[in-house]
């Protein structure tokens, strides 16, 4: 019986493109013997899907399902109660394959210590068991990337702002910086598009909806005429027009 | 003799481990005729040390010299002619080999767009040749994953400095984010120590200099004793001290 746990690892699969995995990503999923990712109840999970062609047949997969929910209720105590005691169980879960001695490759979009949920599992695991986070692509890099659009350049500030703010706070920040990236649009697109237009930044904002996959869109934001947007999506609003 | 001009690619090749470039990077490199760089006068540039084993025997190289300064004179009239003159150039020697049918990968450490000197030849070429940008894992995503730092999470705001600010102006910064990243630190070093310290942040303060390269290194601001940095280092402050 060997002594030795696995290795955990925690993989940024970039957002979208499976050509963004860097090579170590790809190095780490080959390695591991389990694939952990969140995803929602019924479905499959976007990590996964990103990863899908490099799956190894036989290798075990832990989905690791959220808890049913409506974004409404995320602020009440019963549905913190709730997901911290997810976030519990997933890093039990988990923990009990590393303690086997198995690895563990946890999947996060994007980057995973950028918005992801992975480092719930990090602040529980990584001090009991040898770790490695993978970088990966941020939404945003691969949002300015395929928009052509450069985003900061010499003293340019740039604020990364969730959408989930309060209206007047964003319209604040947003007057308070040359470059920022608002996150987490979905149901808060009318509120960004009012904190964009009293911060006098509507002009030079760009939509973009699920970048760098094949459904991907990019499109001014003061073009786009409806207020739906799906949760993979950001608003850009570059700090450097293009001095020479 | 055909009308095809090359394809002009601009590639972000991550902060320093060659594992974190994309498969879409590699695969870049590998279809491109000529490798073209910035790098200073005698040096051959930190993108291509990262590419270094990616090179194939034939490619022409286009290095691109930065004109001799010192950082001192960046604001003077002068300095931003001759800088501006040198992306002019670069922008011809470039859109040469394009025109030749020719296909150019411009390197860029980290990603292109942020803050990097790529987006001074995008701006020249990209309306004129067909252009891909593919984005890069950036500087501070390969320090706070190396770090184990989980840098945002919920409704954070991340705020991007450059070190290069007016002290006053990072001090209020600082006082008014969740999450910082410190860019640029070099020669700001004391001055980003004060600002983090009137503004209360100083103690979360992470510094990390050429991060994810095999000399790099991660210390808690306040347990540096020195205040010497070079070039490639910077600042992490975390918004989301692991709360579960
Ligand atoms: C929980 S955060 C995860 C961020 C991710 N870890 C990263 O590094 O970018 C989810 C948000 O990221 C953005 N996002 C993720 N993937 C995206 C994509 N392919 N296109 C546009 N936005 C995306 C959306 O704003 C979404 O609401
Ligand atoms: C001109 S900016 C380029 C940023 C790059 N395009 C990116 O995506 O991160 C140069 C600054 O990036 C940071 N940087 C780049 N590589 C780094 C590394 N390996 N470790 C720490 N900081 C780095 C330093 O703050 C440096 O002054």
């Amino acid at each position: 019986m060997s002594t030795m746990t696995g290795r955990l690892y925690g993989v940024g699969t970039g957002p979208g493109d499976p050509e963004l995995l860097t090579l170590k990503a790809v190095r780490a999923i080959g390695e591991a013997d389990v694939l952990a990712y969140f995803a929602k109840a019924g479905r499959s999970g976007n990590g996964r899907a990103i990863v899908e062609g490099l799956l190894k047949p036989g290798m075990t997969e832990l989905p690791l399902y959220y808890p049913v929910t409506t974004e409404i209720d995320k602020e009440h105590d019963d549905y913190k109660g709730q997901i911290t005691g997810f976030y519990d169980a997933s890093a039990d879960a988990v923990a009990a394959h590393l303690a086997a001695g198995r690895t563990v490759a946890i999947l996060s979009e994007g980057d995973p210590m950028f918005y992801g949920s992975y480092m719930h599992l990090h602040v529980r695991l990584a001090h009991r068991f040898p770790t490695e986070v993978i970088p990966g692509i941020t939404a945003m890099s691969g949002c300015w990337s395929l928009s052509g659009l450069p985003i900061v350049q010499g003293d340019d500030v740039l604020s990364v702002l969730p959408g989930t703010m309060a209206e007047g706070e964003l319209e604040r920040r947003l007057g308070d910086t040359q470059a920022a990236v608002i996150m987490k649009v979905g149901r808060n697109l009318p509120k960004i598009r009012r904190a964009l237009a009293s911060a006098g930044r509507l002009g030079e904002a760009v939509y973009v909806e699920r970048g760098t996959t094949p459904s991907s869109m990019s499109i001014r934001l003061s073009e786009k005429l409806d207020d739906t947007a799906p949760y993979f999506s950001l608003v850009l609003v570059p700090g450097w027009g293009g001095r020479a």
